[in-house]
């Protein structure tokens, strides 16, 4: 295992590039992983691992992940303390990280008959890594993500625990042009809003092929969008509808989604 | 209104050790909140508000928030932009903090007939802070709070918005004592879990008065609870179980309790 020392190395230069800029990512193709578990979770679940990266004392202290980390990545580099703390997006490091090669989804490859979660402009990785946790545990197909932060932002993936690798996610440039084609392939499409005069998330049709759009944390979902859907579905609330915020709606629109597949 | 220019004012090093230390908002009562519009909700909240701080920029560009609070104020203090930034929990301070009294709420408070979620040792503010705002907009009754993070924390005072000051939550020290004393006044009691040999959520009986409990982030519920509750619910998943995080868990979990609102 190559050591490197410096972080001045032009690997390591990349990887902190590529960690702060969604631009970086989108030109190269790439994105970095942080942390034991979750570079272990990409590994597992056939993330191709270009370079991966561990400190002596991870090596030691993370063994049983750090080794299949090591087996399924191309390349191998230990890492000095001081290239971990520079690469590393928290305070406290583990000293492990991989470098990735992005897997594109088509739009191509969705499934007519599926059920899927469309996440129109959502600001916060948090919230994004979030979302697609529930999303896994929950049984949905898919996540589209049109616009807002990048799926492959450090926070996102963190948020993610590994849910944003293991699932399927396709990145769409036009959510309306998008949702419109859904619809010409036979697809139910629900836009969701706070205001009252929609279908109940509880009483919506969700039979069959079904996308349901989640919008932005400030501004929900963007007028195009709506134009574009054929339906409009809210939770109902007895409090104050501000109170609910963009990832508590998003857990209750996938728990209503989700109960057809066991109903 | 007096001027406080100097960060060694003892007002000032009171508010700062406040917001510091849970010990102290416990020994004295008090607590701080920041922000121009968590202190206007605060104060049309009927919070008590034992002084207002403002910087003289808030007081421009937060007029109407700022005239409001200082007229249910006791005390208004104009406050230096260096007083401000020593006070904050924020990079960029808005110079609006209220000193406040806390309103405490007896077990003896609780209605019966009514609907609880108990949170049982929630170890992160962000996630206490997200629950009371879902809480507050599926209308549950209240939140009953045992152990974990302070409800008085400015990280969930914030995550809040307002909603730990609008709701009804229940400080409590013993959760065990206090559900069998619910399940003598006849109420059911439910403890969340994993197992999937437990009631399906959507398939509980929450009917007249129901308490469910809702785990810590990493233990989940703890065994001398699960032993005071009358039952055991679950979110039935399809993918890995452990991908559904306690503020998800808690979301779906309201929502399903608050339907028997709607009937």
């Amino acid at each position: 295992m190559r050591y490197i020392s410096s972080r001045s190395n032009e690997k390591i230069k990349q990887l902190v590039k590529l960690s702060a800029s969604s631009k970086q990512r989108r030109e190269q193709g790439l994105f970095v992983l942080e942390g034991a578990r979750l570079c272990f979770d990409g590994a597992i679940s056939d993330a191709e691992i270009e370079s991966a990266f561990f400190t002596g004392e991870a090596l030691e202290k993370y063994k049983e992940y750090t080794n299949t980390i090591a087996e399924r990545a191309e390349n191998c580099y230990e890492i000095s303390k001081e290239v971990s703390a520079a690469l590393s997006d928290t305070k406290s490091p583990q000293g492990v990280f991989c470098l990735c090669k992005k897997k594109e989804h088509s739009a191509s490859e969705i499934d007519y008959n599926g059920c899927y979660i469309a996440l129109d402009n959502l600001q916060d990785p948090s919230n994004l890594g979030a979302a697609a946790r529930t999303a896994e545990a929950l049984g949905i197909d898919g996540l589209i993500v049109s616009g807002g932060c990048d799926i492959y932002s450090p926070k996102a993936q963190r948020a993610a625990m590994g849910a944003l690798i293991r699932i399927n996610v396709t990145e769409i440039s036009s959510l309306p042009e998008f949702l419109i084609e859904c619809r010409s392939r036979g697809m139910k499409t629900y836009a969701s809003t706070p205001a009252a005069d929609s279908v109940k998330i509880d009483e919506a049709d969700f039979s069959g092929g079904v996308i349901c759009v989640i919008g932005n944390e400030g501004a929900g979902v963007s007028e195009e969008v709506f134009a574009a859907c054929e339906n409009k579905v809210t939770i109902p609330m007895a409090g104050r509808a501000e109170s609910l915020n963009a990832s508590a709606a998003a857990s209750i629109i996938m728990w209503e989604l989700a109960k057809r597949r066991r109903g």
